[in-house]
């Protein structure tokens, strides 16, 4: 048993508090890392603010991890103490039906333990005063130390800054992972990407990468429609700016409509625009964003049926233990971008500060320090 | 000007009249052909009955037909008196930015004109009385002459029999390319059909053609379930059976939902359960069937983000002048199969028994010979 520093959830809406908990060794298939830095998510927000039908209580939030092996458990042979890790919250066992599909990503292997705040055996490693701290996302990286699965942990060059990297976590690769995964999208192409958060950012990088020909970016915050340059946005649109709907708007803008469009914010009307704004015939859009519990999408069937197709993506359909290394070295290379999206550094004794950045817009990311 | 026996529909929802119409000469770019045979659709019933917002009366109906080339019109080239024929609703002119997109049928060369039963320069060839009657779909096959687009006709082997290869020109087809391009089925994959009409019948066959492993065929008409066993199908469901929901029948039979569905009926809920009984991280559900005006289809996002894609298709993306020809070689040598769908034979005379016969699902296609 050793003691960790943790941001602790111990109720829906409340804040966080900075407390010592108590961590089991890792059992086996399990490895003990240290998180060295972890950027705070609209997804932690979303389970803390009560509306995630998956969110347990008391727990340790966190899934966009930098971290260093510490310690492993009987059996793990993929990584070992040293070793720098990005901590999974969809894991890569290699083995399941979903694995061995070569369809996705969504490894299943532990999904419903990890969906309950459980560790794959069904307990919890971390506890306070004798009582059970839930894990979250499989990853728990609000704390100094987590025990993680070792399907959960991607193996990374050394080299890479843990407090940068730790973004190919979420947000960087599901963005990029969008687009060039999910969406596929072509050289020469019209892309719009409603949202100019993290996520939305990463996939203009995506969609960069992709060497798409517009690359539209729409956000009624004039601050992130700026930042929206730095990632190679073509065409900057605040809808608050006009007073017709913003798909007749792209569709005007597009002469008939967008190839390619994302939804990067987790409004199901804004996934309806983001639809219907693609063209005719042959439009994809990809629903990325994450909406409330109980909230659906709705469009006329004739959408579908006229040659629109409509998508969703999860970490950006990246399988993080072959992938993830990857995108690492492209980061190393200066190929994938992630240091401007950090707007603010802090320690954890600060993460309540980093949660309320995050809700009023003035922060693109916060990464916390341990 | 020539005389044409036609059945007309004057006003929704009432009996189609047999009529001697006035039909004027073909015009530059048009085409006189005469219908030998045609099929009598859902979809000529949808509009026919009041519910399709480009319904225009008085109009003559029908959009599958198999006919000779009569006359033709200042520079038409394509084809020539004698030539047989498949009328397209969705024309292929090869040079509009759809056609040329190579990612979509969708050809939008005439569209305009023809969504208000008009031939391209704004006029009707038809006439009753002096008065103008509109056409429908670019094709109004229920007459035994029509005129029509020449970028609106497949020209065919004139070994074909009109009166089978007709069914090519609307049901068949679309059934057929929704299984291989829109959902482009895999060999040995679980596909599941909602619908066991015509459209659902050529699904399961396109689906037999792409060599899927399992077909199971939905309908709540143990007749039309039936015929499925000739088209391929290889399980049958007949939900009224069950006190569960049908999206949850098809998901505890494939071990956690279908790679592939299709609705072919045109309820908006079904599209939903079509969507919904296709297995996470890969399923794609096509839309087929034509839903009401207004109707609207809807989902929780999650079941797009965790990897269902949904689709729709018209004409099964089939492109008409290109690809219709080897579609009805297919036929002749016996690799599509269209006869077993057809279940009555008669004259115009009697088109409103065939529209009964529909309506009380007594039928899967009948044809009128003229």
């Amino acid at each position: 048993m050793i003691k960790t520093r943790a941001a602790v959830a111990f109720a829906p809406n409340q804040p966080l508090e900075i407390v010592e908990l108590d961590l089991e060794e890792p059992k086996a298939g399990e490895v003990l890392i240290r998180n060295v830095a972890t950027g705070v998510c609209h997804t932690d927000y979303f389970t803390l603010s009560g509306k995630d039908p998956e969110g347990v209580f008391p727990c340790v939030l966190g899934h966009e991890g930098g971290a260093v092996v510490e310690a492993v458990g009987e059996g793990v042979t993929s990584v070992k103490p040293g070793d720098h890790v990005i901590p999974l919250y969809i894991p890569e066992c290699g083995e399941c039906k979903y694995c061995k599909s070569g369809k996705t990503n969504l490894c299943q292997a532990v999904r419903e333990t990890q969906g309950r705040g459980l560790m794959p055996d069904g307990t919890t490693r971390f506890s306070y005063n004798g009582e059970p701290i839930y894990h979250y996302m499989g990853t728990s990286t609000f704390s100094e130390y987590s025990v993680v699965a070792e399907i959960s942990l991607a193996k990374i060059d050394k080299e890479a800054p843990l407090d940068k990297v730790c973004l190919l976590g979420c947000g960087v690769t599901t963005g990029i992972g969008a687009a060039l995964n999910t969406a596929k999208v072509e050289e020469g192409s019209t892309v719009v990407v409603f949202g100019m958060g993290f996520i939305g950012l990463s996939v203009v990088q995506g969609a960069l990468k992709a060497k798409a020909g517009r690359i539209i970016c729409v956000d009624i915050n004039d601050y992130k429609l700026e930042k929206a340059k730095d990632f190679g946005g073509t065409e900057f649109v605040n809808p608050s700016h006009y007073d017709k709907p913003i798909a007749e708007v792209i569709i005007e803008m597009t002469d008939g409509g967008a190839d390619y469009s994302f939804e990067c914010i987790g409004s199901t009307d804004i996934m309806r625009s983001a639809l219907e704004c693609t063209h005719k015939g042959w439009g994809k859009s990809v629903v990325v964003g994450v909406a409330g519990e109980g909230e659906e999408i709705s469009t006329r069937p004739f959408q579908l049926v006229t040659g629109r197709q409509w998508l969703g993506t999860a970490f950006g359909g990246v399988k993080g233990r072959s992938e993830l290394p990857g995108m690492v070295d492209e980061y190393l290379d200066g190929d994938i971008i992630i240091d401007p999206i950090i707007t603010h550094n802090m320690g954890l004794e600060d993460i309540n500060t980093a949660f309320d950045l995050m809700k009023s817009g003035e922060s693109i990311r916060t990464i916390i320090h341990y």
